[in-house]
């Protein structure tokens, strides 16, 4: 039976057994993957991560759509930041857009020398376990985090997929991270914000002005977006006619 | 007010704020700080850490006692191994033991070149909590882990501390480890056991057939011990007569 395990920052993912077949999933619920199920929700053809602003900087210098965050702030040659309200807007339908953030884009790039990657938040939970379940292979759920720092919110997401992926055992937890989380989303997911609200990662938000995500972040199966490495750029796999579920 | 935060792997460690007076309180639950807080209940003068077996040896050809643990198993050439129960021996009274293990002592190192370091297990919670409130400094609780991944009993003996000294407002908790750590406590604290019978570690120790250890190590407050180190060696801070309170 394959396995499902968790890792909580990217500073343990070389720590982490990996097979070539291993499926790495990046969780970045504040903000990076929710932003990116929300792009895919609005029809954006392809999302490429880029490991630094002066590379993001180039890309929009050649006419290209950038997003681009750090320490949570847009960089003022950017398009979009670093929110998912920023990708509600049917222009991005059909483009590309080149994406940079502190900690989201960084997990993906270093999942990428792994393997398959996915990205997932709480919106595409049943469309992401769903794809995950037709692979039939090993599975770390990789949180972003902060800076390499444990985060709460990231960690509940992972729990809360991972308790997706054992339900009619058709997998295993792997370790003790996965345990954790399992036992954690289970504590908290009748109010999860509340436990959010008290989170590092929030509070630094709300210090920035952007106090307003949250709810929409915490909104379970709302993406149909199955959002997959393929090259360079992250493309979506969903089947589904629309993405948005409402 | 000071603070209090949880660090769950000795990789994630260089990624924490510290300041001059930060203290550090390594826990390794299965089993060098458990073992270590027994060595001081039955007497031993001083524990001094070293980070290979190669300089174990050199001490053991010195005519010095040595406990060692390589991925579980005590090498043969060692006195005593890196089970608590090795240690219950009055022989040891007024001794110095060199002590190296595969997680515990590497910690412990890592921690030596940030400021002072604590040694806390399960058994010697409400002393090393008490020393911890006269000192009055920020802390982390650095979790040994297994081979820097996460391990379940190491953060469930975390969150017990970090609960402890919450209580009546002396600390706050830092970040959102160690508000995961006491939502876990506080999840499994009625029964600790039945989680940590799930956790990799224990199932690598019951494997080796150690299975007998763990309701010792999960008994709260039965030894005084202080264990601090203080230039090379960890020594005990007790102000009790007598270490065993059983």
């Amino acid at each position: 039976m394959p396995k499902v395990e968790v890792c909580f920052s990217p500073a343990l993912y070389p720590y982490l057994e990996k097979g070539d077949d291993t499926i790495t999933v990046v969780i970045d619920v504040l903000r990076a993957t929710t932003s990116i199920c929300t792009a895919f929700d609005y029809g954006v053809k392809e999302i490429i991560p880029v490991n630094s602003i002066e590379a993001a900087m180039i890309h929009k210098e050649n006419g290209h759509l950038v997003a681009a965050e750090r320490d949570g702030i847009k960089p003022a040659f950017a398009d979009f930041s670093n929110s998912a309200f920023d990708f509600m807007n049917d222009a991005i339908a059909g483009k590309s857009i080149y994406y940079t953030t502190t900690n989201g884009t960084m997990a993906i790039e270093l999942a990428t020398g792994a393997g398959k990657v996915a990205i997932a938040s709480f919106l595409n939970i049943p469309a992401i376990t769903q794809w995950l379940i037709s692979q039939n292979a090993n599975i770390i759920l990789l949180c972003a985090g902060w800076k390499n720092n444990y985060c709460i919110e990231d960690t509940l997401c992972a729990g809360a997929i991972a308790k997706s992926l054992i339900h009619d055992k058709r997998f295993d937890l792997a370790g003790d991270s996965a345990l954790s989380s399992v036992t954690l989303w289970n504590n908290c997911k009748k109010e999860p914000e509340t436990m959010i609200r008290k989170s590092s990662h929030f509070k630094r938000l709300k210090r920035l002005g952007y106090d307003n995500v949250l709810s929409y972040t915490l909104q379970i199966g709302t993406s149909n977006s199955v959002p997959v490495m393929q090259g360079i750029s992250i493309v979506n796999l969903s089947n589904a006619n629309h993405n948005k579920t409402v």
